[in-house]
């Protein structure tokens, strides 16, 4: 690896500013690289789109972060991943890698050799039965068992920061409770905002391992990282860009204070 | 008036699906004219998004109606006309006639000589202070207090089926606290989404008057329209359009069977 290879950052897009909770533990996985980050947020969420938008929108962001030279990608959103994952690596030329969110997850599971798990996400992730024919893809040697549930809901409380308002336990009681009856072993997050509601989850679910999705793909970025000789750099460099600039809680979910720049392509001026 | 022109249709545009509410209402008030909706679907909701994002969307919004030879238009979104009404006005010919939603609901607070009134509508409704500036214009000769909330959670609750859930009531109260402290007379409801919550509403504010903003808006419309002598036409035409087709509930909202078209505008193909 060349130096001047180094120096490129490695691109992270969600569709919005959950996946600052993956950039965040890149930047602290990977404390030498340079990181760039882009979250669509003038048209988050994409959760309830159809497939065909989602991929246009997820093609947009790829030629963003490609323009700027990026030398990896982490695709860090369940949604873009489920249905337009195949779309982004279309253009994206084959030196480049692409880690995803959901093979990671589904690593965590084929590890434990857990039987019965769940999988909660948007509602355009959970239709497309991404987890299941992942898990299928793996031919494990016993059979698992794969309960999934839509919460559409749970990007917009956690943007409202309503974490501990009374409503959301009753809300997420009310998008568990055929999980919670199945007696899973494990819960995969399939959104990167769901950490942000781990606590009640794992109130609600005590004994149930979660797999925070955007958590294990940056691991798994940082280990193809880790691998390779260090590269001191006197600086690293983290660059962040959102399509609109409201989103109050970006600095929040990052945990660390970073410019936040405006993104400027596609119809976005 | 010709009967060309009575062939053109009313267009009525919003950043989803909330408007075919005031859309139902116009067809049952005008059951001659022709209509045509769009819903900018693929990249709803707008209430939270920067003023420069929502000035260029309702610009192709409104370009779209144009293309189509709407006669008149009515802006059925309140983000809209918080902060994109007077940029709409300025791409629309003077012949056409505009009427948006937030005009309508304060004429009924001075009609009825209201002094204490509470609006509640998406974060950037109410962080435009249009309902306040709205009223400032009319000159009362009476002082009016305006007690307002943004209420970020109630259209996704609305777009999941859930008004009758648990915890729909302790957000709604949770919202509305500080206004119902304030013992208002009249609310207003300044998204067109939340007259599907006006029950739950009504509930905690027993004795206060609920002016929903956009079937006040519709009347308007309609008040437009039968004050010239109606044309009978043998079948009148209603168009729908999105500009992504995923929108579950959109039947539902509209309330009769319309076939629903994807547009194709702008960036959307």
């Amino acid at each position: 690896m060349t130096l001047s290879t180094k120096k490129q950052p490695i691109g992270v897009f969600d569709s919005g500013i959950g996946g600052l909770i993956a950039l965040r533990k890149l930047a602290e996985l990977l404390p030498e690289e340079d990181l760039l980050y882009l979250g669509d947020t003038a048209r988050v969420p994409y959760g309830n789109r159809s497939a065909q938008t989602i991929i246009q929108y997820a093609q947009e962001c790829t030629r963003f972060l490609l323009d700027r030279s990026v030398k990896h990608i982490l695709v860090a959103c369940n949604t873009i991943t489920a249905v337009a994952l195949g779309h982004v690596r279309q253009i994206v030329p084959p030196a480049i890698r692409i880690i995803d969110v959901i093979q990671p997850a589904v690593d965590v599971v084929m590890r434990e050799k857990y039987q019965r798990i769940g999988v909660i996400g948007t509602r355009t992730t959970i239709q497309s039965g991404s987890y299941e024919l992942e898990i299928q893809r793996r031919h494990s040697e016993y059979p698992i068992t794969v309960h999934t549930q839509a919460c559409p809901l749970l990007v917009p409380i956690i943007e409202e920061g309503w974490e501990t308002h009374v409503a959301t336990e009753a809300i997420v009681t009310t998008y568990l409770s055929a999980i919670q009856q199945a007696g899973v072993q494990a819960l995969i997050l399939g959104c990167t905002h769901y950490s942000f509601l781990a606590k009640t989850i794992q109130k609600i679910l005590p004994d149930v391992h979660l797999i925070d999705s955007g958590a294990e793909a940056a691991k798994v970025v940082a280990q193809n990282f880790l691998t390779q000789p260090l590269q001191v750099s006197p600086e690293r460099k983290i660059e962040c860009y959102l399509t609109d600039l409201t989103q109050d809680r970006a600095q929040q979910f990052l945990g660390f204070p970073v410019v936040i720049q405006k993104a400027e392509f596609g119809g976005f001026s």
